[in-house]
């Protein structure tokens, strides 16, 4: 048994895969209590309502002491800086909509399954971040000759597949310094809530939730690539266990449809009258503008095109609508799918790679259509 | 096939009770992503930060104007009332501090295990509600001779177990004019978030959550006993499916241990280093005061009395602490448990019923604790 600093594998197993036809864990149970999706019917907001957007904590959230708390900018620059909270509250500050989404999102659809946080549809939310231009401040430490990625440590500490650490992602210099990324202490307007990093996070917009480091305490910039665990270990796209595969990085285009009429409590299956029906919904895309919904009554075998409403920012979701006609009762399986400028869209079936991460396939919503 | 009104058991089954070694399920899964716990670290806190409360909603979280709303009190009273939001507002108010918690708690530990929504420990919260004393309320609609109970009804709309319905419970005359009970516009100094009922839920302390009815549209008095869904057949306490068994009402005392160390991602168990440890938590009771905590370090073999801190309020949890001297390095099983001054305490072996209701069985915290 491998044991690292008294931290053996019973304690922090390796990575596995369910077996066929295994459940639910309980290991995936315990973070499926613990983290937090959002409500689709939330898909109705522009801004995802506060308490309620998609939470994924690696380790504990830390409480931290806005009073005591400092944010140490070092590594390979000329002037390292130590910044308290009331300095950063002091610049310029600018506020950015942002949708976010978990990497891991749809994980627990995939067969076979990776072990982890078992997401469904609803890892994502939308906020309206404010905050320092993260470039300002790297501007100012002004980075030496020779930089070349840039480390952002969190307060929050734990140990993963047998690595203890403190979270810690790191991005290129030239994506630490384009100028929507922000250093954010508020949040919808209110200050950072503990569980979203308070006193500080990184918001990289665009980019999935683990590049959205929070409880920020130091940024450092190396003269080297950046070997800690969650780039080069975790969040890596691969689908073969001898081949770390390529990074995770930028969201891959998704729609989700607001589930329409109301639920079963157990199935959360739909239960709709027949007749006319507005379907709406929210679409993204971390690499370009979204320009296309379609959505689908029989399960994808056949597409419409939505209606698009006017974008509500540059890394926002956008709201889309389609009228749908039923006059058969009957069971139906909605579908939508996204398209984003660039060509990207949703694949029908699962991209499968080890740890499910950019795992954007097509939602399905089932409906029961009643007699009127 | 029974069929309802177009709804049949695929779409809304009948409760069932999982097999032996039935991992969890893809309908208990879509309830554990959608529902939400308290992060167990929050127990740090007298009041749960905003957005951390724990979270059960039956159906969709509704979204109501609060400038149309109005809420109806009617039935067997000599005075029916409209009353909108600013004339709630307008009132009298008091806050009370309550420690709320699902009274589904612990299911997913049974054996064998009721399919519903599958928590663990973290069904609970506290925070400060303010409002309406819902005694001044009733005294003003003044209830006819021979009014029996009440009935609530929320905006939430669903299915459940073949039953279509609003959300509604009942309660007794007396338990709703007991001078505690709420009517709550307010929480934690902050009009109700969406997903806690806005814009008026009600509160009964020392209940459990099924209690406090969320978007409140109408109060009902009766002049024979309530026999809706929620009251007469879920939210009971039976060991067999022919017998209703007894209803849920009061909170049964439970202690929980806030996890100490720091956790792995996957299995949550905690890492400590040899040494002193103050462990503390926090514990409850719906029917009296908590008057005694105890701490177990070997799964429950032995136990010592934790100190207690001084009481939050009349329905609110109260901290504790001890402090744990461990120096032999290897696998630990930390619990706690609570009585309260009517002589009620925590079970180590489960209560097992039908729907897991009210099972206030011993939380169990694994521990790994490593060489200096």
């Amino acid at each position: 048994m491998r044991t690292m600093g008294g931290i053996d594998e019973s304690v922090s197993p390796r990575a596995r895969l369910a077996a066929e036809d295994e459940g639910i864990t309980l290991d995936e149970l315990r973070l499926a209590t613990r983290n937090r999706g959002m409500p689709l019917e939330m898909l109705d907001h522009d801004l995802t309502p506060d308490g309620l957007h998609y939470l994924l904590v690696h380790y504990d959230i830390p409480t931290v002491d806005p009073s005591a708390w400092r944010l140490q900018v070092d590594g390979h620059v000329h002037q390292p800086l130590s910044l308290g909270l009331a300095e950063l509250h002091d610049r310029a500050h600018v506020t950015h909509t942002v949708t976010m989404e978990c990497a891991g999102n749809g994980r627990a659809r995939l067969q076979p399954r990776p072990i982890s946080q078992p997401w469904l549809d609803e890892a994502v939310g939308t906020a309206a971040w404010t905050g320092v231009p993260l470039a300002a401040v790297l501007a100012e430490a002004r980075p030496r000759q020779g930089a070349v990625d840039v480390a952002f440590t969190g307060a929050d500490h734990g140990v993963e597949r047998g690595v203890e650490q403190d979270y810690q992602r790191g991005l290129s210099l030239d994506a630490a310094s384009s100028p929507e990324v922000l250093l954010a202490h508020t949040m919808n307007g209110l200050p950072l809530p503990p569980q979203h990093g308070a006193p500080l996070r990184l918001i990289v917009p665009g980019w999935y939730g683990m590049a959205q480091v929070k409880w920020l305490t130091r940024i450092t910039v190396l003269d080297r690539a950046f070997d800690g665990y969650q780039n080069v270990t975790a969040y890596r796209i691969s689908t073969d266990p001898d081949d770390r595969g390529r990074p995770v990085t930028r969201i891959q285009p998704r729609a989700l449809l607001r589930p329409p009429g109301f639920p079963d409590f157990q199935t959360r299956t739909r239960v709709l009258d027949v007749g006319r029906h507005r379907l709406t919904g929210r679409a993204w895309s971390g690499l370009a503008t979204v320009d296309r919904v379609e959505v689908s009554v029989d399960g994808g075998s056949t597409w419409s095109d939505a209606d698009l409403d006017p974008p509500l920012g540059r890394f926002a979701w956008r709201g889309w609508h389609w009228t749908w006609s039923v006059d058969r009762p009957g069971r139906y399986e909605l579908c939508a799918r996204a398209s984003d400028a660039d060509g990207n869209t949703q694949p029908l079936e699962q991209r499968w790679n080890r740890q499910a991460m950019a795992n954007n396939h097509v939602q399905r919503v089932a409906v029961s259509v009643r007699p009127a």
